[in-house]
């Protein structure tokens, strides 16, 4: 069904030209990722107690409208694709009241088993929530 | 003919997982974007003064190896094409003393007329500059 | 009456030695300035909107316990001297759940007029929601 | 004999106001303690390595002058005080063609065994490259 998370674009989100850094929307995509997993009972950091790691593997975004301190910034999480040891999140980020989103992206996530840093098929409970988040 | 930058790997670029935080590659892709223009006789902050910007329209990186805390990644920024109002730069980084890169990247900017935030035709001297760059 | 904010401490706010690095802090200061403002009725945008920035001029804390991912940080601002033209704020930070603080801070900050980038005496709707917020 | 250590303003180091965002000194300050160590031949990463951790108990900065994007930052790091299990550095931060500073800083750091995340007496040899730096 998607999961939202939304935050303030805060003073120093910006650059010298006063619109958001890039690489910061690809951070504001890790915290909505991180806030997914604890809306769906399992605090981001569980995962990594329990040596379950999701480095991305590969990462993009498309920037369409500039968005600036002051602005609140609204990221839909959807999972597109739940394979074998990988993972395809999509977001959609938009600035509350704007009716088009201000920016896009897909981050690819390997499964990681973080004791040995090799990949490993996704846990069960792990997959059933990213299947509860959905496209 | 490309540009290489290099720097070290910070005491803060890892993340929990003593990795490099996946979106730090793209503040490093940056640095070196920063520094091919100074390389090339143009001090990136003067680019700005000229009210000249350069804001990402699509952003995508490949990780292929754990880059950590204490290694040096050097970054070979080539221009891969030369549009009308857009430049895709490619960014290959790779861990001194390994063969294989560690991630690449590619960053398509538009050049962006900063007094009216609209998107402009590259002035010639920053055209010659990125042609001297080249693929 | 001193303000509050609380934030989750992220994934990548860690640095290699898996604690918060500490420049971090100050970071999650200013977020509780900001937040401290839109609270009482200014969104912290609108302050510079209206030309009026806060720089710091001193900046300190104490770092008593170590903060990790996962743990919830609870910032208490507030203000313990209101000046002609500088305010000092004085932070708390406790993980939720401590008795004690982890942290401690205090931050002296000038009122500027942005427009001349001079310091100006606290005008007077800030200085009045500065003293609601008070020691 | 004191350190030095030298780094351009960059694009992202700028809040909304167009000045370096104060806490963004006091990374600049540990980018310099980390290449304090490697120009005395002890990579940072090693400390950590062999358990040597040197977390900030204490840190404070005075910011005289703005700090912007296209600046040099040159760094000086004294050590004023080397305890049983504590080292004071001090800083001053000087932009490039300055006679005064724009920042001095003082952090003070435990050195912490790192298996034990307790307070150990500074080893030796990392006495003698504290020492060698001095006030």
């Amino acid at each position: 069904m998607s999961f939202r998370y939304e935050r303030p674009v805060r003073f120093a989100d910006e650059d010298h030209a006063q619109i958001v850094y890039y690489p910061r929307f690809f951070h504001f995509f890790h915290e909505a990722f991180e806030e997914m997993f604890a809306a769906h009972g399992i605090p981001y950091r569980q995962c990594l107690d329990e040596n379950v790691g999701w480095p991305a593997v590969h990462a993009e975004a498309d920037y369409k409208r500039p968005v600036r301190f002051g602005d609140r910034l609204g990221i839909v999480v959807s999972i597109a694709r739940i394979g074998e040891t990988s993972v395809t999140c999509e977001y959609v980020g938009t600035r509350v009241g704007d009716a088009e989103p201000a920016v896009t992206g897909k981050i690819v996530v390997a499964c990681l088993d973080m004791a040995t840093m090799r990949s490993q098929p996704i846990p069960a409970k792990y997959r059933a929530l990213l299947e509860s988040v959905g496209p």
